[in-house]
């Protein structure tokens, strides 16, 4: 077999070094600096050749950095001779620019996909895909992990009573999400549905389902200015939810984000580490739990040729 | 014949300005802004179904944000069902590594280009590329402007006597470049020679050719720290030239560059705007010229499928 080798770049260097450790490795030298002029200069500091090479980079803010230090990196991988060019992306940017919602838009997270491809890389290990079809924006081979059964299991070890717990999908794009959840945890479902009921008037938040003298579980992939998700959190609450927790997969957090869910009905917001949470957006409201393990068996089965939705399944 | 639509991007917006006003037509209508988390969001506010359409951005500083923006235009504008989507950059950032200078370097060079053609562009338009060569990494059609007769022409109104002129390369890479200029002035040339003598001492400058009493031009694409080019002008002023002036297509002008323009023994710089200078790096020893009109004759000269090698012929 070929040698494996991770390498990290500066997106989420804390989450590399933790998968490394869980693999009983040693992440790859290799320099990410910049030029005076502020163009990225990447060197590897060890021979590749051969070898089945694993970057990680989320890119997350600043995306637009994050995504040409990936491809450089993956010139400069590819370039070095290694035999595979794995690109482990826990948070798959520009994800929500997926389709034209209006005319004469692009479509940015297929061309994220053709330039990773056109930079070399050989296979793509994501997770929780804004949408699930993006995986079909690749050629080249594509492992979509989920954070469903890591977000669960934390809920479950809380030891909310079964029969107490409803899960809420934020809006009806995130029902299977929330569905997958609600097995997991043997609970009830609900979707807060809001219309509109003329231009130019306020939402209106209808829950559909049962939640009076429940435990809300409210779920999503992405919460970014936590718009949807607080006021959601209240709209529970006044229907008659007892308490509101809320989780995510991604936590993006820009803008207004931490204020809002500081002031917000969200008992906690449970989250993962595929982006970074820089300090001034550390909170006590906010739980992260880590995607290390799951990364690391990810990386570890397509080292090896084995399925990887088993670990999932 | 199709449509003719001139777009800006956000890195050079005022020679975008001027290019549309020499070409008597109107910028299209565009808006390039971020999303809350930093993504770019452009939309395309007209019509450009079947027509030839050009994006005029360079790819300076911050060159991923200038960069990704011009990518997802190109993929926008592709979608948008343009009937060519032609790119002008009037500087062509990350040229300067065109090739592996040291094992397991990327060629991001190459990279851009590959990732130009990936998002939809048909047709580039560059200036002065650090090395020529770089046209051999697009299979699209590629122009390649030179900025040697602006700059020439602005020497000449000087009426500095020619027999006193002297065009100096600041190395023996553009040395081709201070010939084109030379030939331009009726002037002979020179170059710096940096040798040094033994490792880790200090570089030694030869000047080949005669610089005494004369008045020295020293030509260079890119100024970037104007390390090379400031010591130059210290050793071309103790090979007994008289005045040192200096000129260059590209101003990056990085780190401490203003401050060694300013402290140095160059009487003036003469730059083109190829490169937006912010206020903070203006200075009275600066003077800009514009490629405008030569980037609006070679778009039109593309768009009426005419030469554009005759414009500086
Ligand atoms: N980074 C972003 N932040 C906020 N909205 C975005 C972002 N990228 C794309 N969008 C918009 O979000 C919508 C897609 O979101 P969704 O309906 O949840 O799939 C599209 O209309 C996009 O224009
Ligand atoms: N943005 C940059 N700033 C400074 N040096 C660079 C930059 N990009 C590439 N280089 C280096 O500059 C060298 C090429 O410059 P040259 O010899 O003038 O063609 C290569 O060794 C590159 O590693």
């Amino acid at each position: 077999n070929s040698q494996l080798k991770i390498f990290s770049l500066n997106s989420n260097n804390p989450l590399a070094q933790e998968i490394a450790q869980e693999m009983g490795v040693e992440l790859g030298k290799s320099s990410v600096k910049h030029f005076s002029d502020g163009e990225v200069q990447i060197s590897i500091e060890e021979s590749i050749r051969g070898c089945d090479v694993f970057i990680v980079q989320s890119t997350s803010a600043p995306v637009n950095e994050h995504l040409m230090e990936l491809l450089i990196m993956v010139d400069a991988v590819k370039r070095a001779s290694a035999r595979t060019v794995n690109v482990v992306m826990p948070y798959y940017g520009y994800a929500r620019q997926d389709r034209k919602a209006k005319a004469r838009e692009p479509i940015t997270a297929k061309l994220v996909a053709n330039l990773l491809e056109t930079a070399g890389a050989t296979r793509v290990i994501v997770l929780d895909l804004h949408a699930p079809q993006i995986q079909g924006f690749f050629d080249i081979l594509i492992d979509h992990l989920m954070a469903v059964p890591l977000l669960s299991d934390y809920f479950k070890s809380k030891g909310i009573p079964e029969d107490e717990i409803v899960v809420v999908s934020p809006d009806h794009g995130g029902v299977t999400r929330a569905r997958k959840m609600a097995e997991r945890l043997k609970a009830p479902i609900a979707i807060i549905d809001k219309r509109r009921p003329k231009p130019n008037v306020a939402e209106v938040m209808n829950i559909v389902g049962n939640v009076d003298g429940k435990v809300a579980i409210l779920i999503d992939d992405i919460i970014d200015t936590a718009g949807t998700i607080t006021i959601g959190a209240d709209a529970l609450r006044a229907a008659g939810a007892k308490e509101v927790y809320a989780c995510c997969s991604h936590p993006v957090l820009s803008g207004p984000a931490i204020e809002r869910i500081e002031n917000s009905s969200i008992k906690e917001l449970v989250v993962t580490n595929t982006i970074q949470l820089p300090d001034e957006k550390k909170s006590p409201k906010i739980t992260e739990l880590s995607v290390a393990k799951l990364m690391a068996d990810a990386i570890s089965r397509v080292y090896e040729n084995k399925s990887v939705s088993t670990l999932f399944d």
